[in-house]
């Protein structure tokens, strides 16, 4: 997506009613580890970023850490409405009605336990939903193909290539698309590797394993450079994204000990910490198939 | 999801575009069959639903047959809108801003390929994302436990419980909150089964398999009857969406050979079919781990 400008929609009070909600709780516990190989705690010795970084127009919130692997060039006029989303996951309210233009009032629905945006003039109900991401992690010659970012936010930063299913694509489409986008790069997908929650910011990560179709690849318009990578050589240092960063120690951790699998797994961020420390989250409920 | 209204939204022409853009198509032809197990099509001798189920005051387009798994209560406002949905997938056109109210205009923004709505008000680009349906598949003393549906669409038909996944949640936490919904059951997540894709309606489902923490369960407001299904019991006859259909199958397949994988697969429903007709779709680029 060259110039996706999404902004993370919830009903007032939604993204945080997670924290607090007995029901939601009683969820996350209910959740067995019988087949799962446990939680994985990030390393954090190596992955502080730059506050640098995220200096400048692009003021970044820490919901929108990695909220937008394909963030709006500088020129959208509507990013500045990311500054509006509070750390608790929670952004603008939902005033009008997107199909009659009717002002909304915020409450619970009869017979339901959320806050919502209800047009009070049609009655519709506003729902917002989770985003999903989809990229590729491309492997050619033991080595993996990744992105340096030229758009915020992450500038400079490295990551697989990656950015918002569009309505009318699949999955696999999708994470095609965004890698020819982004890296000029035509591949094969060749089985699902993982994916990854992070509810937070309300989006889902879902990753292909890839082939390279032949071995070109350029930067596209949002890249200032694309390379192979060593699985050694991985720049884990300069990392853009979490959802990047445990999906490459997923997959090394995978070629270690054999062929790749399917990873589930849900990215949770530390309370308190910046958008910038992209290690500053945990990989929890993690399983596999 | 009690009462869940929600309508698929795309901009002017995004939906019906991938079947005649060559990049997206060039995409579908580069994905690989080399760890796929090939296209399944899906057996249509004895699931033809008849058009009963659907008559009444829900109209169902083509594009609706599954698209909202827990479909509104007759006493919702703004059902009357899913009549409006084309067959292509295309729904109706945003017309507002939702945060500034300003009128849209339908047109390619600056360095897209695309027709967005754009406010012409604040400028803001509506993107419109495909929506995550999160479930679970029950096992329970070799059986599979199943909700017979009380609401439309599909009212008397059956399904697992699944329902869309909310900002501030993981799939695993939603297919646990709707389980708990529909069947009044608590379960533990054991692994992911199925990602499976539906284009033409902007949905995805992701089906965990679970146990029951207890064997404790009844019928939810939304279900009519909840019961343990033996495999070879299960009312293939009577299921109320291909999604549940494909998942069923692949599961049923997987415990004949062993144990469960993880499947990716793409719902594509056949040109000029009917949307009662749940057989009338094919899995393509089915992959497994």
């Amino acid at each position: 997506m060259l110039k996706a400008i999404q902004i993370l929609g919830s009903s007032s009070g939604s993204v945080s009613s997670r924290f607090r909600k007995p029901q939601q709780n009683s969820g996350l516990s209910l959740i067995s580890t019988r087949k799962s190989i446990g939680t994985i705690n990030i390393k954090t010795d190596s992955l502080l970023l730059p506050a640098s970084h995220y200096k400048g127009r692009f003021r970044m919130s820490s919901t929108h850490s990695q909220s937008n692997p394909d963030g709006p060039s500088s020129s959208q006029p509507s990013f500045s409405s990311v500054a509006a989303i509070q750390s608790t996951g929670n952004i603008r309210k939902v005033n009008f009605c997107q199909f009659c233009g009717g002002s909304t009032k915020h409450e619970i629905p009869d017979g339901e336990e959320k806050v919502r945006a209800i047009c009070t003039r049609c009655g519709k109900i506003i729902y917002e939903n989770p985003k999903m991401v989809v990229g590729c992690l491309i492997e050619h010659d033991k080595k993996i193909l990744m992105c340096r970012r030229k758009i915020q936010p992450s500038y400079g930063l490295w990551t697989l290539p990656a950015g918002y299913m569009e309505i009318g694509e699949s999955a696999a489409e999708g994470a095609i698309r965004e890698t020819l986008e982004e890296a000029n790069a035509e591949v094969e997908v060749q089985s699902p590797f993982a994916q990854l929650d992070i509810p937070l910011i309300g989006q889902t990560y879902m990753i292909f394993l890839a082939k390279l179709k032949t071995p070109h690849f350029s930067p596209g318009p949002e890249s200032s450079e694309c390379r192979l990578y060593e699985l050694d050589d991985i720049p884990f240092d300069s990392l853009a994204f979490s959802s990047m960063l445990v999906t490459l120690k997923l997959y090394i951790e995978d070629i270690k000990v054999g062929r790749p699998k399917f990873h589930y797994g849900i990215i949770n961020k530390r309370p308190g910490t910046s958008p910038s420390e992209i290690h500053a989250y945990t990989l929890d409920y993690h399983m596999q198939s």
